[in-house]
C-alpha cells in the first residue's frame, strides 16, 4: 500500500494529491492514508501536506529501500525481487544463505551497513552505513562451473560503466575484482559460485561501491587507499539511482553473456582496465614473479609477459600494479 | 566418558573388566561407572555383566556413532571431526552449513537416515534408517576451482576399493559419480564446491551407500535400479568398518593428489571405471548423441568417439552405458 502512495505521489511531481484521491484510487479510507503517510514519514520520506490541496512527496530518504529501488529500476529481471536489511554481517552470507534455501535467479540483497563485509582470500571490506552500496546478487546462469569466475569480470564492467556516468568520476578495473579511482580502492567484487558436477547451483556477486564515505568512516589503514564517488564527483547523484544503473547494466552483459558467450563482455572489460598494459608483480600461490599484463585470454585470466619474457596465466592470488611512484604496494 | 570405558572394554575383548578397574583407571567412582554403563547400554551396547568379574563389551550397535567410527578410524585428519545425526534432510546440507560458518579441513557428517538426501541436478537420494553409510566430508583442498569436480572421480575410487574388499563384491564406477554393481546403483556421490575466483573455500563430498537396504525399503521406481552391498557379500561387514575403509582411502588418494596432482588418482579410476570401452548415449544440455566412451581427459572428462568419428568432450550432463540387454534406460 505505501508503495502505491508513493507511486502516487512521485507520479504527480510538485502538485499535490489529495487525500480523498489518494483514499478513492485504493479503494482504504481517509484515515488509513493519513497512517501509511505517518509512517512514510517515520521511514524518512519528506512528505509535505498542503492545507486542503493534499500532499507532496518533498525527498525520499537516502536509504536504498525496496519501493525506491524499485521506482527507479530499468531491469526486466535482476533485482525485482529484493531482500533489504539495515545491518547484516556480509550481504553475500545472506544471498547464499537465501540461495540455499532455493530463491529465483536475480534476487538482490542490499544492506545500509555490513558488518563484516568480505573480500577476496578472506579479507574484510569497510561498509560504513548509508556511506555505500552494499549489494548481492543471485544469479543462476546456465554457464559451466569453470566460467563462473568470468561473471565477476561481468560485474566489473556493469560497475564502471555506471559510475563513469557520473561527471567527474573516471573509474577503471583492476583485474580481476576491483575497480580504482585516481588508484584508490572504489569498489571491490566478490563472486561465490556453488556447483556440482557440470553445473552451476548459483553464483553470488557481492559487490561494495565507496559512493559517500569520509576518511573518519574507515580505520586508518584503509584511509589512504580507499576513495569514494562522492570525493571526485561533480554533480548530485544518488545511491539508489546508481544502483539502478548498475542492475540495469548488469542484466543486459548477463543477457549478452548468455546469448553470444563472454567475449563481448571481455572486449568491454578491455576498454575500462587499467591492468592491462602496465608492470605487475604476482604473488601466485607457489610463487612470486614480476612482468607487464598484456591481456586477458577468453577464460578471463591475466596473461603476463614475465621479465624472462615467457608468458604466465595468472589462475589465482594476487597482482599488483607497480606504479613509478612511491604509492607501490598500495593497492596490493 | 562413555567412549574411555568403551575403549577399556574393547581392548579386553572377551574379558571381563571389573568395576573397580574401570573407576581406578578413569577416576570416577563405581556409581559414575555404573550408570555410564546403563547409558551405553540405552544407546544399543550389548555389555553383558558377569557376577563378580565385571563387565564385556558383547556387541556395539548398528549406529554410526562417532566413538565407533573413531574406534574402527585409521585417518590422520579425515573423520576425525565427526557431526552424528539420527535423522537430517541432507547430509550435504549439514556440512555446507557447517563449513559456511567455518570449519576444519576432513570434517565429517554422518547421518542414519537422510530425509531429502541429494543427488545429481536436483535428483533425489533414497536413504533408509541404517541401510545405508549416508555421509558428506568438507574438504579444503589447495586446487583450483576448475579442478574440484576430480574430487567426485577421487572419492568414487576411494569407495570403490573400499566395497570390493568385501567378498563377493565386484562393483566399477560409471562416470562421473555413480558406483554401479549388476548393473545397478550402489553408491552415490554428489561434491558441491563452494568457491571465489582462483580459490576453494571449501568443498562437501556427498556419498550414499547402500548397504543393507531391502526391496521394501525403496520406492517401487527404485527398487529395479538399486542393489545393497548385503545383496552379494560373500562374507559378514559392518557399515562402520566399510566407513572408516573408504575414509582411509579417500585420505591416501587426497593427499596424494596433493602431493603428485591427480594424475595417479586419475589411473586408479579407470581401472575401475565400467564407462570406459561402452556404448553410450549422453545426454549434453543442448544435444543428445550417441558413441563410444573411450577415455577421460587430464581433467576428469569423459571423452566420447561419437558414432561420426568425431571425439566430445562431456563437460555437463548424463551418460548412460548402452548394454546389448533390455535394461537399455536401466541407468539413466
Amino acid at each position: 500500500m505505501r508503495k502505491l502512495i508513493l507511486e502516487l505521489l512521485r507520479s504527480n511531481g510538485l502538485e499535490p494529491v489529495s487525500g480523498e484521491k489518494i483514499s478513492e484510487q485504493l479503494g482504504v479510507s481517509r484515515t488509513a492514508i493519513w497512517k501509511h503517510i505517518q509512517a512514510l514519514k517515520d521511514e524518512g520520506y519528506q512528505i509535505e501536506s498542503v492545507q486542503k490541496r493534499g500532499y507532496i512527496l518533498r525527498e525520499a530518504p537516502n536509504r536504498l529501500y525496496p519501493q525506491e529501488i524499485n521506482s527507479h529500476l530499468e531491469t526486466k529481471w535482476l533485482g525485482r525481487s529484493v531482500c533489504y536489511e539495515d545491518c547484516v554481517g556480509s550481504t553475500n552470507n545472506v544471498a547464499k544463505s537465501i540461495a540455499n534455501q532455493g530463491c529465483e535467479n536475480g534476487l538482490l540483497v542490499v544492506a545500509e551497513e555490513q558488518g563484516a563485509g568480505k573480500g577476496r582470500l578472506s579479507r574484510g571490506w569497510i561498509s560504513p552505513h548509508a556511506k555505500g552500496i552494499w549489494f548481492s546478487v543471485v544469479l543462476k546462469p546456465p554457464f559451466l562451473p569453470q566460467e563462473a569466475s568470468k561473471c565477476t569480470l561481468l560485474a566489473a564492467v556493469a560497475v564502471v560503466k555506471a559510475v563513469n556516468k557520473i561527471q567527474g568520476v573516471n573509474a577503471a578495473i583492476k583485474w580481476p575484482n576491483d575497480i580504482l579511482l585516481n588508484g584508490r580502492k572504489l569498489v571491490g567484487i566478490l563472486t561465490e559460485m556453488n556447483a556440482e558436477f557440470g553445473h552451476i547451483n548459483y553464483v553470488v556477486i557481492g559487490t561494495g561501491i565507496n559512493t559517500h564515505g569520509e576518511p573518519e568512516d574507515y580505520p586508518e589503514d584503509v584511509r589512504d587507499i580507499a576513495i569514494s564517488v562522492a570525493d571526485v564527483a561533480t554533480e548530485p547523484f544518488t545511491r539508489v539511482e546508481l544502483l539502478a544503473d548498475i542492475l540495469k547494466n548488469m542484466e543486459e552483459l548477463y543477457e549478452l553473456a548468455c546469448e553470444q558467450g563472454f567475449a563481448p563482455v571481455l572486449e568491454e572489460w578491455r576498454k575500462y582496465s587499467c591492468t592491462l598494459g602496465q608492470e605487475v608483480k604476482v604473488i601466485a600461490p607457489d610463487m612470486t614473479y614480476y612482468g607487464t599484463a598484456i591481456d586477458i585470454d577468453e577464460e578471463g585470466l591475466l596473461i603476463v609477459k614475465k621479465t624472462d619474457g615467457e608468458l604466465e596465466k595468472v589462475v589465482a592470488g594476487d597482482v599488483s600494479i607497480r606504479p613509478a611512484a612511491a604509492q607501490n604496494n598500495a593497492y596490493a
